[in-house]
């Protein structure tokens, strides 16, 4: 059942490690087939160094596991909120990345210092509000999707055009069309972070980048004229 | 002489140097087998190459050397106090980890700041008080455990539920249930630390996470209707 | 068509991976053939891994392409404008590098605190200025070019004595007798971009090493007299 | 002519890069034969992996070049003058390591904040003062190595108690009884000049660990009763 996908998830959770996103097991990444209504998500608490693809569990959209013998990653429910609320989804990945947390830890907007953050977010990755104590409470896991989903519409982003958050005290989730691409985002994330704080570091008074050149530098990869890449545009990443 | 837990200390020594958490020499774990009264420890100042499980040396719990012809590590003491005072201890580990010990050097405890910290940790991870010149004439090994005891006590803190220490201008202990959950809680010791510092650079006025989620992370992963894992709770680890 | 310099270009783009300066595919570098009026240039969005000699783009000194099927770097105008103006160039690298990118951010020179910075750059590395909203919808690339060169003639600098620069809210530019040493410079750049935070972070007050240390260590590699190496100056590098 | 003095020296400095003390060939290693009156050093600027024993440079003590083919390092004199200044010294090592620059390029020496300090160096590591344009003109290597015996004996320092110095603007130089020993010392070096920078970001007012648990480290390791590792004090290195 969908072996290509489990395939494409497991390898996804593989470049964590690699891309030094993750200590132990904290981290974990889905892809969603849409036309089978069905995501799949790495097993809870398993070490990456014993994954397999056939580990990857099955889920449907109203959050039933459809396949698998292991237990669904403990942030599975944030996932399923995340595919539910934006169809545009493909792929979604949760890390404690240190510098991404540090900024959820200080409770601030990413700010765009810069073209490495337009070349992938067009504006600021925003900060999720806490949960209540009641939010906790209820389904601590789907009110982080909730929040999540809440952050983008009172704001009006776009999570195509921003397709990461940082949540309030945690960490960040980013996504993107597929699990590969979900990672990667993750990966700007984190070096968008680290160098953000470098910049108020070097100048505490630092404010964003001009309009002009982030809005070039995001229109250049991601626009209808883009001309980054060889094919132009979000995919040649 | 107990093969089995020397080897088990000797792979957890050997993590030491594989998480990057010692230079040269720098760290130390041990075990216990409670039941013979006995705890194992890596040698004084041999060079993590040079290790071999039959270097472990064997302690009794009077602090006699039982077995092994190579010199414990120096802070054996400070070992055989901790397995006195915490009957829950099964290995305990100590290193020079660099974020750990300026937190010790500053001398302030590390806030808990999120939840990655609070998936391990309940509540700041102490900062024991200095020795006085009279303690450590006295018996400098010893009293730093007996500071750690009486940190313990007076904050009237579990040390199962905050398994790790930070000692003033000196560094990190951490503990477990064995060694190798020592040596995982040190890693995590020394992440968290360095997520702190990043979090008060992003945000001098950052305060700790709201008790709500501090609580609900360390629950879902260690209280009794556990959920993270494949097994629920610390064990998943 | 000039297989050595797509050799040695080549080489040079898989240099800054090896040495961290590049995430993906966020870096590129140039390499020019006097004699012929040719440059040859890293193909757009290509993953580093995937790289081959052969798919390096030769331009000629108009914009045009020479040769090859995949398009060339996005940053081909700003490299064709600075071989345009500074006849002195044999190579160019540009990349996102974490800490030079933040003092671009920062919008600050990288000061000359020392003599790891005076054995390369004589002087501080100029932060170019912010294009205008007209100067970016006009060319871009071109312009980023053109303000490099203002950079260099409004303050009186050698771009063979400076042989870097950091673009306001974007990042470095190197360059070099040749590709490799342009990468060279860049690996400098970033370290002393570093160094230089660090300074800042120990005295807030730091100012820049006596004019005559940075003399000295500046001619000892590179002046008339250079005692450096083995063949004396900048070829030693 | 001292074969096995180079291969000492070459692997003390092949320690450098896998230290990540160096980059490129920014670094030198010397040892000295006592009593054949000859000291052996890298050659200048020379890089790592062109590296081999038989390319060591030996000198004698009045500074003549008594053997080999290549120019010896840049910092050869300052070499020199500490063997000739200091009779305990058997090698000696001189880096651009990151952290140690910063403090040399604030010009503060490195504060004592705790035990992994003390554990090698009696009081804090001094930062050297700058020359002057009259002694940089005179003889920049030579005076390099007589400012830091200034220091030495003006702040009344035993260099075999505190094996470092951090010189203003430029970097540190460390020794020991061997090449390796000295090595090691400047990795200790770059290690305490990161956490004691960690240390102040944490408080801004720290202050040095106490003078007692300080003397109690130093003297564990390498007083006249050391009891640290399996022969005792400093040899256990």
């Amino acid at each position: 059942m969908l072996e290509e996908l489990k395939r494409k998830v497991y390898e996804a959770n593989m470049e964590l490690p690699r891309r030094n996103l993750v200590t132990y097991t904290w981290g974990n990444v889905s892809g969603i087939d849409r036309n089978a209504g069905l995501f799949v998500i790495k097993p809870s608490g398993v070490a990456y160094e014993d994954l397999k693809p056939k580990d990857m569990v099955v889920m449907d959209l109203a959050g039933n596991q459809a396949e698998g013998k292991l237990h669904p990653s403990s942030d599975t429910k944030t996932h399923l909120v995340l595919y539910n609320t934006f169809p545009e989804l493909g792929g979604i990945v949760h890390t404690h990345s240190p510098y991404a947390v540090s900024w959820a830890q200080a409770g601030r907007d990413i700010p765009a210092y810069g073209t490495t953050h337009a070349d992938y977010f067009y504006g600021p990755i925003p900060c999720a509000r806490s949960l209540t104590a009641e939010e906790i409470e209820e389904d601590y896991e789907a009110n982080t999707g909730k929040i999540i989903a809440e952050t983008f519409r009172q704001r009006g982003m776009d999570p195509v055009h921003v397709p990461a958050v940082i949540c309030r005290s945690h960490g960040p989730f980013a996504w993107g069309k597929d699990p590969a691409q979900a990672v990667y985002h993750a990966v700007v994330v984190e070096e968008v972070a680290r160098m953000a704080l470098f910049t108020e570091q070097i100048d505490s008074h630092a404010g964003p980048a001009s309009p002009w050149i982030l809005e070039k530098h995001f229109q250049r990869k991601h626009g209808p004229n883009a001309y980054y890449g060889q094919a132009g545009g979000a995919s040649s990443c």
